[in-house]
């Protein structure tokens, strides 16, 4: 099976406006998507932002659960954030998941808003076949990743249809069933 | 298909030692559940708790992006919200469903550590079918319902099983993974 990767990117994604923005980043974010990926057995969970004083704080949630207090407090919470790595750029992302894998791993968009991609059927076979490469799935923050970042993509994943036309899921919701829909058993 | 109803426990809960506890609120259950459950068609999201100070609290996390800035900043997140219902007992949320529905709703249990339960497959199918009745799904917060709990329901839900042995979603991920095995398309 291939390897999996999972990218929570900050920057750059629209806000409520559409406007071009940095988001911050949540501790609650990383907590969740570190268990979801560590759930689903994922290899690496990168937190990517350009702005070196929220990598600190991302590193600061990080820290005091693996250092801290919560080392003895939960070790099931220490084992999720294990998977994290901070990093300012998806290009670093890209480089961090080549190293762990050893080959390029094929970066994958998702989006709420598109009415195209791949299903997520195709997409689990594809990671399922013999010799698969790894594949990085980026999630966007705020409300979505701007066009740009579907460009940098080599795989458009198809939107998450619940029962409804309504499609403001969290991102730790939208991350938890994108795992699942590739993964689970 | 059948109606479906989403309720978050706080009491009786077990904490990390195994204690029973009651569990506080904290706003981003709400919203977060809220989302998935617009998502998917769930007819109302119970927060079943038993302190009036923290349904108070809940309340007003609600009426904050109701009738405050919130109704005309975000019409998406007030839509969520407003499926939620505050209640002091799951009995009050049943009676609720009742209402809402014109029948019993059945009791669905669901837990991390259960070996048994209904497959998400059958749960699915049971939902589906012509006539079938509504059903309530209980998502139990901290580190999950007493035994109790299970034994006042109708059914019994399979855990969510992921790609690995670790089994400790946060309940967000659980509730929009479960919502998304029984409703997604």
């Amino acid at each position: 099976m291939a390897q999996l990767f999972l990218a929570l990117i900050h920057h750059p994604v629209v806000n409520r406006n559409g406007q071009v923005v940095t988001s911050a980043i949540t501790s609650l974010d990383i907590h969740d998507l570190a268990r979801s990926a560590r759930t689903y057995g994922v290899d690496a969970f990168f937190v990517v932002h350009p702005i070196p004083e929220q990598r600190e704080f991302a590193k600061s949630v990080i820290d005091h659960w693996r250092f801290d207090f919560g080392r003895a407090f939960d070790a099931r919470r220490r084992e999720a954030l294990e998977l994290v790595r901070i990093v300012p750029t998806l290009a670093d992302a890209c480089a961090e998941a080549e190293k762990i894998a050893g080959t390029r791993a094929l970066i994958v968009h998702t989006s709420a808003r598109t009415d195209r991609g791949q299903t997520f059927a195709a997409m689990r076979a594809r990671l399922e076949a013999p010799d698969a490469p790894p594949a990085i799935i980026m999630l966007g923050t705020g409300f979505g990743m701007t066009p740009e970042m579907a460009e940098r993509a080599d795989i458009l994943l198809e939107a998450i249809h619940g029962a409804t036309d309504y499609n403001h899921l969290s991102v730790r919701a939208a991350g938890a069933i994108i795992l699942d829909r590739l993964r689970g058993r």
